[in-house]
């Protein structure tokens, strides 16, 4: 179960955008997909990696994702617009909702692109890279399924709501990008497929119990990071992808495995801002240059 | 030291504009100032109260704090703007950047006011208020003096640079408005006033241990919440509020008690967002009214 494979990511990526157009997905349509899951294998982060491919496919051979990805335009105005994604594969959708908020932020200097009626938009980091190619800064969320129980609660309500905020440098982008659960429920489906436990304090059981099994924690509820605060987070994050997109929310999204056959409704969310408003771009990443090299120069923690 | 004194509401606003005033602050300034301290007050935020007063006057009095409050506009466009506080009272210029930014978000959807050379603008979850009440979203973040270690290091390097996000109801908004610290450095200023000590977990001493002593808790280090996610989100508060306005960041602003004769040079970040581009706010409003019950009526944790 826990061999390492060492495969080349360009026949990796040509393998997942063929499988995708066997679904009938389009061909620049997979190529989006196949793009962002082994991105996020490069980066490391195998929980939103080629993993997630059989759930998309059995996603839409049960109906829930439409392969057609047809993205409609609900509103439209000068900083922004709501798009329903109809049902369409997530990353297909937040790629086109990314697209037009960077056009939107170039015309008047800001700009949000929300999306309803959506699915999984897996990672979030790859819509920051984007808007950090075109020198703008970028705030990305989406909500997800009920797995994670408000602070001060033991029912579950809220999902672990990702949330990625970035700034371009001359090298990687800075940014941060963060399941709001202590940590992402993408760890705990990988530890489970693995037969690993997980570490205390990740999640409790359906009684409410700390587990460290990861079935358990996958039946039972996330834990929000950083108590009542990571929690709010998580619930404004809602408010911005899901309420304000006319999206579903809190534990009305669709658990895509108990409802297989419709999309999971969930609502994202992109914010741009054209640095170049505020000042000379080059000079705002040397700035950030300078910011991580002064972070990484700090004395380290005991 | 720890006495409770009722006073009437009315009339502490009234005090506080007059000692405001007596300063050299333009009448309708000092109204705005006055607002926000006693807001905070009446909201318990003590922290972000009336004990500010003398802060400010001591600022204004050695010259950090430019009584005047002559906020220059540097960039203006359609989704947003760039003011200098030139070392205004910090309440003052994030009040005229609200006020500025609710204008840009009814004309194109959403925008984006940042101020740079600042000082202390207080209780953030005042400028939500404002937005929530134009039925409108926002975002509002400032940067501070450098009080915390960012996660991993021991060194300080980061304010406690607070957050607050919220949304309307037919009630009051929902919000969250926190410090990026385990608890906001206010609450320690106030325990080291009152005498009192604070939890273990909220600081570290000079040398780098926990400490429960409110005084060598400010000499040392807060410690931002929830671990290396709060930290993060700390550091990108610090670049959108800080380096996008060309205010200084990171260790560079300016403490304020080591230099009061120079303003702070802070930097705000205010972001609004107009509901009624994306759906009738009376609607908007109702789901958040529901959002809240539904939130409210979960089972407790144990």
């Amino acid at each position: 179960m826990s061999e390492v494979l060492r495969v080349d990511a360009e026949k990796l990526q040509a393998a997942v955008a063929a499988i995708m157009e066997k679904e009938g997905v389009a061909p620049q349509d997979a190529a989006i997909v196949a793009d962002s899951l082994v991105s996020a294998e490069l980066t490391g982060l195998q929980s939103h990696g080629v993993q997630r491919v059989k759930f998309y496919t059995d996603s839409m051979e049960a109906g829930g994702t439409d392969p057609r990805c047809r993205i409609k335009t609900i509103r439209d105005f000068p900083g922004g617009a709501l798009l329903d994604a109809q049902g369409a594969l997530g990353i297909v959708a937040a790629y086109r909702a990314m697209e037009l908020v960077i056009q939107k932020a170039k015309d008047v200097g800001i700009g949000i692109v929300n999306v309803r009626n959506s699915n999984h938009c897996s990672c979030t980091a790859y819509y920051i890279r984007m808007a950090a190619k075109e020198n703008m800064l970028a705030i990305v969320s989406s909500n997800a399924p009920k797995s994670m129980a408000p602070w001060g609660s033991r029912e579950k309500y809220l999902g672990t709501n990702p949330l990625a905020v970035g700034a371009p440098t001359h090298g990687d982008p800075v940014m941060i990008d963060m399941a709001t659960s202590v940590v992402a429920r993408g760890k705990i489906i990988l530890a489970d497929k693995k037969g690993d436990s997980i570490p205390e304090g990740w999640a409790i059981d359906v009684d409410g119990h700390p587990t460290t099994d990861a079935a358990k924690a996958l039946e039972g509820c996330v834990l929000p990071f950083g108590g009542a605060k990571g929690s709010g987070i998580a619930m404004m994050i809602d408010v911005f992808s899901g309420v304000l997109s006319g999206a579903a929310y809190g534990s009305h999204i669709h658990n895509p495995f108990a409802h297989p056959e419709v999309p999971m409704d969930t609502g994202h969310c992109m914010i741009a801002l054209d640095i170049s408003r505020f000042q000379d771009p080059e000079e705002f990443k040397t700035t950030m240059d300078t910011y991580r090299s002064e972070v990484k120069g700090l004395k380290p923690a005991a």
